[in-house]
């Protein structure tokens, strides 16, 4: 099990939340994602470590920026 | 055929806009709905006027609020 947090940029309501947690969602092996709207921080917890570039494509397929 | 401009607050991103235009687009009579995200400015039009009190209860629908 890994847990890793991000900081995604762009967010500012809860439709995007929810744009950003459905795309992380499918990442092969998420197994949780919660957002932090106020922060942009993303917590996702997943069954092996995520590959960075897959993570980041996600949060760009949502229509968001994924800052580190 | 009657265009009106409201004024709606909250919304902050193309989901909102998203949301609010598919709430009134709902509404009897309606035929379009145009959105300016920066403004708040919702213009609608429809076969007939619009009450104001459908509106607001659509766009509360929505999740954001008619402030004029």
């Amino acid at each position: 099990m890994a847990t890793t947090t991000y900081t995604v940029s762009g967010m500012t309501c809860g439709h995007c939340v929810n744009a950003v947690t459905e795309e992380l969602s499918q990442l092969d092996g998420v197994t949780d994602v919660r957002v932090d709207l106020a922060s942009g921080a993303v917590t996702v917890t997943s069954a092996a470590p995520l590959d960075d570039t897959a993570v980041a494509a996600a949060v760009d397929e949502a229509g968001y920026q994924l800052v580190s």
